[in-house]
């Protein structure tokens, strides 16, 4: 079963935005054995969708589109799908009752006429209820070709293919099983590793793939194997996994589950051991507490943070001595870990964890280097800290310095276990 | 003029990584007058990398390959360009010097035969040197089409751009200037934006485009013209953004293309008059301090925020009184407004901001419908509080309480002068 994903803007071909429509929806439509043979991002514009409708049908036999349902001009898709099944739009009466529901619910504004017009839809489609937006998703078949298009808004996206797509892709085909595993390791580069595991790569069974992702000093590799029988996929691979570990060992870190994010995997955690978090950021400015409340579930083991940004703040309320803090400057090993053990302190946590560094693009409280950046980890009686010299370009020494924060976590979690 | 540029690797279609890489090159060409036509993301296999190389040398005359480059298996981009061009492989002597010299300084390790074979390219083909890494780029011509592969690696392939590929096309194509003009709005929604604006819209010349761009409690509108004379572009965009302004006056908060975010111009308002900032968050977990620490200068007005996930973290930490929190639920304008008064105190600015409320999906500490939240704003001796209902999905109703947070702090500030 073939895939493809039509992403629909100009926004896209002029780099105003990043598509991360089509990641998500590959990864949903690979765990329900459906997998993407390609991803085509086109114009707003009809006869560019046209084509790459047609093409797409050739190719795959489910083709899904994002984007331009909207309800000003600039939006043509509904419009063009229309064409494309020669058919005419007609008002849908259960996507109009649910415009209706939305506006006197949350928008508390007279319905105008564009928004009326967003429950047309063409006579041949199923309307996809959106409960959270006014653009319905639609869903229309060929033959056993089946075409669904979805508004682009991500969160509207994300809860159709999960609350409508998905369900009606699996009752409508019968997908194979796709697996895929990812071995993290870390110390060794890319073609060094493949040398190291030349053989193993060799004698690889031909349905099972492997893949190197080379990322600054960290490689993952990705085993892959899709068939009917899902208990000997897993078996196969597993067995693969069981001859390449002891070859890898030095470096082999972890596995890397394809549907979990590290900040989940760092709550399921916290949450199975009935332990709880608490943090003190200064260089990564409240975004460690961000990703952690992201997740659904959080106000179970995280308290709070304290986003202690000016200098001043590190002595007022995390009580950070201030000579402390001039002995040894702000961005110091010895000031991350008396955040730490403050955050624990105040937040009555089990653990604690703190940031102090200098994300640039000036040197601001202190001589540290733009990039250092020092991350401590508490819990009662135990502090410790690294240090680590992240690059020059600010959002990416925050959001490398989030990701470490993580991987520290997780770590801690490994040792105590 | 324009291009396509094709993404190639499996770790795109299964949904392993997002590519960032097309928006990075897109922006690029079009800042050098060149527009891109598609966007492809294809497989590690040959007979679709063919494909996809045919379609794009019939619609663009740019064709930008990234991916596929490394020195192991999985990477075919290479053979499969030299069989596109029916060329061979030959070993480029600066390539392997470069790689020699990457090898000496940065890895420390003797060169294998994997790491030797990156010097191999088409014998048509120019090098475009890679000096952050040992894959280069390529640089093909047939007739007047121009092929360019480049590593997938974001920051390989973003030196490669800016220092190869862009002077390169500038000196052998002939561009238009192509200007795109953002305004950002926020407080109204897409639909009533667009009536609101309905006749200057249909009144814009032919080619001056306009697009909606709705996320949020934001609309961004985009303005965009393309011709070869520069400054006639310039001013009748400028001249039709003269009529827009008046009737969005509102709502509109400043231009995308001159990087002010609402977050932007907030901080310029608190520099400029010397106030400081800070902030008590509970559903909005971290989030605005992390916007506004985003900002870079931001250490200049914010002194740092609570973020009190865990109800007793009001009390204990904030010291907001447990009787009212009892008394009006841990949701609601009172403790919004305590929230907001203890921060200024803790943290001694002359402003704070507070949020409380239910982002969903379950109801949490509070009876609050899902969605509600209240924001508070606090200076001294005085403070004032609003309530806004935000939908049902989480990570919509946390972008969007932040938002609020930006605007109310904004208008606060209008109101003040």
């Amino acid at each position: 079963m073939q895939a493809e994903i039509i992403t629909i803007g100009d926004e896209i071909l002029i780099g105003q935005i990043v598509d991360t429509n089509s990641a998500f929806i590959a990864k949903q439509l690979n765990k329900i054995g459906v997998s993407v043979y390609q991803i085509t991002s086109v114009q707003d514009e009809e006869e560019h969708i046209l084509k790459s409708l047609k093409e797409a049908e050739e190719n795959a036999d489910i083709i899904i589109l994002t984007g331009g349902l909207g309800p000003t001009k600039d939006d043509i898709t509904k419009n063009t799908l229309a064409a494309y099944f020669q058919d005419t739009l007609v008002q849908d009466e259960a996507v109009l009752e649910n415009i209706k529901f939305l506006w006197e619910n949350y928008v508390q504004k007279p319905l105008s006429q564009l928004n009326i017009d967003q429950a047309l839809i063409p006579s041949k489609a199923i309307a996809l209820m959106n409960k959270v937006g006014s653009a319905p998703g639609m869903w229309m078949e060929k033959g056993n070709k089946t075409f669904i298009s979805l508004p682009g808004v991500p969160f509207e996206m994300e809860t159709l293919i999960q609350e409508e797509v998905l369900p009606r892709l699996q009752k409508k085909y019968k997908s194979p099983y796709i697996l895929h595993r990812t071995l993290l390791t870390y110390g060794l580069g890319e073609s060094s590793l493949a040398e190291l595991i030349e053989d193993w790569e060799a004698n690889l069974p031909k349905h099972i793939k492997l893949a190197y992702l080379p990322n600054l000093g960290k490689v993952r590799l990705r085993i892959s194997a899709k068939g009917f029988h899902k208990e000997q996929i897993i078996k196969e691979v597993d067995e693969q996994i069981q001859l390449l570990l002891p070859l890898i060992k030095e470096y082999f870190t972890g596995f890397e589950d394809l549907e979990e994010t590290i900040e989940a995997l760092v709550a399921k955690q916290f949450i199975a051991q009935n332990k709880t978090l608490s943090a003190a950021e200064s260089c990564t400015g409240g975004k460690i507490a961000e990703r952690i409340t992201e997740v659904p579930g959080a106000s179970n083991y995280f308290k709070g943070s304290i986003v202690s940004y000016a200098t001043e703040v590190k002595t007022s309320v995390l009580k950070v001595s201030e000579e402390l803090i001039k002995k040894h400057s702000v961005v110091s090993a010895e000031v991350a870990e008396a955040m730490a053990v403050s955050a624990l302190k105040l937040f009555e946590t089990d653990y604690a964890i703190a940031t102090t560094g200098n994300a640039g693009p000036t040197k601001g409280d202190s001589d540290a280097e733009v990039g250092t950046v020092y991350i401590a980890i508490a819990r009662k009686g135990f502090v410790y800290s690294e240090k680590y010299m992240l690059g020059n370009h600010r959002v990416k020494v925050i959001n490398k310095a989030v990701n470490k924060a993580f991987e520290m976590l997780q770590k801690e979690f490994l040792k105590n276990r």
